[in-house]
């Protein structure tokens, strides 16, 4: 872990500037809902950005691999890790499609990003990934994951989620959209 | 009509900086469709705000009653018809309130805002109103109009519109939302 | 027109059932809103269905070329045209992809289906369309007619639609969604 | 326990019927999300229905008081809770607002009906609840539940949340709307 860690700035999310940003309460709840992960599980967080759902796959799995291209990233979900006290994840930088072939059992996997999203599912599947959650906010990426999905035998269902959250305007009640997010899930 | 009127500046909207800026093109569409307008119409455009849907009820009125309690608003509203070559469109500032009073026939309105929602229904409806279509993004809003009409012994309709855009990423098609809105309709 | 035109039954749909019924008024609007016609447009509508969408552009557009492949979406659209009056409706059972093929000029097109839609954008862009609307529910079709307006120099727009309407619950207000639609427009 | 439980009637969800069916599994994660359950909290679920929620929050709280009018309900919940292996759910038939007075401490409550919900509020309130999760289809009951709130001095959020699952049409992708949510969180 860092020395440099500072829980404060790190809570008010101030330090390290992931694009994208933390993917939304509410996605990483129903991504979880849909990835079923049991005690035991070897889990992969694929693009794991800010880390906020490597730590809340932690609190399920038996081992998280976290996994960025984005020495940021990596740094961002190692100092949300100490944060939050998870001790059983793997902070791994590089190219998932590299780095799932030197890991030998990945049970279940969730994928924040899109990048090479076909090659990164048949990878899974080999192995041996009873469950894939991927989040998506490009059509093409959605058909893309479906494809790929059924190249391999999976079963794919997708769910479309369109957030809107309340903010007040003088004590009445206004509500204002998120950005609408595609989550696919694939199974065997 | 302004003298200093720039059809250019005004074809961009930069010139009258109206706060909530325009009503979005599928908005006006179906709140149009609602309103059900027949030729020989009086219609009064309540809250005309840039004039965008003055100027489409404009095309299907026999006069139209553009009001708004703010300057800029006239004079946007003003500007947007002469651009569009509206004849039947008279501009008048105040508070709605008051000026429904004055008209002696009001066969349709459109209602943009929401000050004082309840008591225009009501004045409406005293002169003649057979539809009434009120665009709202506070939930508040839409129970005071709803109740508003029901007293007034109309039958409302409410629809929940949710639109979201395509913006190009690269090549590919991410959908960004905009702000929902209620259209309620209120009938005789 | 047929002998046994009845248009009771018609106003109440209950005479020829279409798969998928009629187009719903909201994303009526929206589409010929986005297909922009103007005085002396030749339009075609494909896959005319009920023919609810022919009503509609008859009214703006110089000729409407109602085409589908069902013997009852014919007749039902021409049940449809007699009942609203509409004398600028040619009527042609078939498939598109042959009949576009022997149209001289189509300045725009609505397609309410997915069949062989890659083949009947080429196809309208050839005959000198500027303007196609798609209203799709497959995220399949989403993708193919952005690929193939793209593939003829045709610049596209998704909108994605999600509407829900009130019913009226003991006298309060609950909102029932329907199908969510994807207007995709190219233009040139 | 019901000498005839019978899981394998229980699993497919045929044996109790109970209006509106079970929360969607989507709709309780977010719910579980705002309620922000700790290990020691004692829970209301009122409205338990199928019970759906009640064994949710079963595997987070200390113990879960399930409230329902409905003898359907209540046998449903129970059944439930057995099958799922819950052994910290007391279930209570009866309305919630003389059974609330009977608990002495309740921190958190689920509310998935909307039946004297105001009054629900200041009960739970008066109780000690520090957070309170509605579920609303009704608009009047989203505006009746956050004044409620405020009136108790808890700030309320309000989440819609509209979500659509795919099936497949022929090897292609169709998204069906399920009823839009409104999810509102009071908090202390």
């Amino acid at each position: 872990m860092t020395e440099d860690m500072d829980s404060k700035t790190h809570e008010k999310g101030q330090r390290y500037k992931i694009p994208g940003g933390p993917t939304q309460p509410e996605i990483v709840a129903i991504s979880l809902l849909k990835l079923e992960v049991v005690p035991g599980d070897l889990v992969a967080d694929i693009g794991c950005g800010t880390g906020t759902v490597t730590v809340a796959l932690a609190q399920k799995a038996e081992t998280v691999f976290a996994i960025d291209t984005r020495k940021e990233a990596i740094s961002c979900t190692k100092e949300h890790c100490l944060h939050a006290g998870c001790s059983n994840v793997e902070l791994i930088m590089g190219d998932a499609r590299s780095i799932i072939k030197t890991i030998d059992r990945i049970d279940r996997a969730f994928c924040g990003g899109s990048k090479g999203i076909d090659e990164i599912i048949a990878l899974l599947y080999a192995r041996g990934s009873v469950r894939i959650v991927v989040n998506a906010v490009l059509l093409e990426t959605v058909i893309t994951t479906m494809e790929a999905m059924k190249k391999n035998g999976m079963h794919s269902e997708v769910v479309h989620l369109q957030i809107s959250r309340s903010t007040n305007l003088a004590g009445r009640t206004m509500l204002v959209p998120i950005h609408p997010v595609y989550i696919i899930t694939g199974s065997r």
